[in-house]
Parts: structure tokens; C-alpha cells; sequence
């Protein structure tokens, strides 16, 4: 079952420079900070007084997701994340309906995996899974 | 003050197409539809079970933001939307901030404005007022 948005992904150049921004601006708070050096990029959860969260990424290197995002685009919104209460479940029958899923990242928290862009008229969406 | 985001604007060739996937694959519910004969789009609001929604946004012709967007990018996630509670107020507190406030519609429901992307690292923010 799909419960809201989780979060919406921004590529940025700089995570610092942005939460100070954020923070001064609509007095948004920093929740977490999350280096991911397998994927070359860390992520900052950040909240507006809402549901729906920012997760700021910033590449650490050249080949991850984020660092070939920057060069293509120069950064900005980057995905849509929806919870989900059960991924595997969630996945299958999306796949059952001829849905491609990839990037899979089930042995983690949290258990993530991506509808493929040419599904969604080029939308990334994320499914997240929040028991 | 912020009260969390409302929207995420999404802008798509086919409001149709996309309402259909979304409701199909993640269970979205459609909760309005709105022409803009004036700035030449249709937006559709999109509900998954939530409260920031997303705006899907459709050109009706070539001259508009979506129009443009579409032309540059061929569509993809367009903007955030973030509730304030007195536009007004808040845009002038951004601009004694020394941020750029574009687009003001303040003469209209819902009453919104846009914080100039230049100001926010290319991300384009609108603010809408909920009272």
C-alpha cells in the first residue's frame, strides 16, 4: 500500500550551501546526513514543518548517480520517493503489470528500488519502503 | 510561516497518459483539473494518499512556462511548491532577505509567487499561500 511522498531528491552542488539557504529562507531544519561512499554521494534529509522532506545530494566523485547527473544537467530535481508498507511485495506486482524495476537495494536501510524512467514519461520515482 | 510542501510540479506530455499510470501502478487518486487558458497549460492535482500532492502540468500551447519547459527539456519534474500561511507577509521578508521574487499572483486563488531559481542553486520554488 502507498502512503504519500517520502521525499523529494535535489542534486546540488553543495548540501551546505543549500540547507544554510533553506534554513534562513523558509527556516527548514536539517534531519540527517548520510554519506553513501559506495553510491558517490551524500545526502541530507531536510524538513519544511511538513509530511514530505528534501534530500539534498551532493556527488563525492565523478561516477555515481549524482555526479553524472550534475554533468548532464547541472543539478535540480532529481526523483519523487513514495513509501511504501512492503517493497518485495510492492515490486513484484508492479513488475506483474509489466513495470520495470531497477536498482533494487533490498539488504539496506532503508529498502529502496526505482521505477524505470521510460515507464513514467521520464519521471524517477523512488519506492521506499516504511513498514 | 512554512507548513510544509504542498506540490511537486511535474510536467508531462500527457496529463491523461500519466493520471492513468499513476492511479493503475501506485493507487493516485485525480482531485482537480484546472485550465490556464492565460498561461496556456492544464493541471491536473494528483493525491497518493498524502499531503504533498503533485501537480501534473500539460502545455496548451508553445508560449507558456510548460510549453518552453517542454521544448528545452522534454519534461520531468519542474518546480516545489511550499505552503505559507500570508504570501504577502512572506514575499516581503524574502526580499528584505535579498532574494528575487518572480511571478506574483497575488490577485488570484490560490495566491503564489516564485523565488527566482538563480536565488536557490537552478531549483525553481514556488510559494503558494494557505491560510
Amino acid at each position: 500500500m502507498i502512503k504519500g511522498i517520502d521525499h523529494v531528491g535535489i542534486a546540488v552542488k553543495s548540501i551546505d550551501e543549500m540547507v544554510s539557504f533553506l534554513e534562513n529562507i523558509f527556516g527548514a531544519k536539517e534531519v540527517s546526513r548520510t554519506d553513501y561512499p559506495g553510491l558517490q554521494q551524500i545526502s541530507a534529509k531536510v524538513n519544511l514543518n511538513g509530511d514530505t522532506e528534501f534530500e539534498l545530494m551532493e556527488a563525492t566523485g565523478p561516477d555515481g548517480a549524482i555526479g553524472k547527473f550534475m554533468e548532464k544537467s547541472g543539478g535540480g530535481l532529481h526523483h519523487i520517493s513514495i513509501r511504501c508498507d512492503d517493497i518485495k511485495t510492492f515490486s513484484d506486482e508492479l513488475e506483474q503489470k509489466g513495470i520495470k524495476v531497477v536498482g533494487k537495494m533490498f539488504d539496506r536501510e532503508p529498502k529502496v528500488a526505482f521505477v524505470h524512467p521510460k515507464s513514467a514519461q521520464g519521471l524517477l520515482i523512488e519506492i521506499k519502503e516504511v513498514p
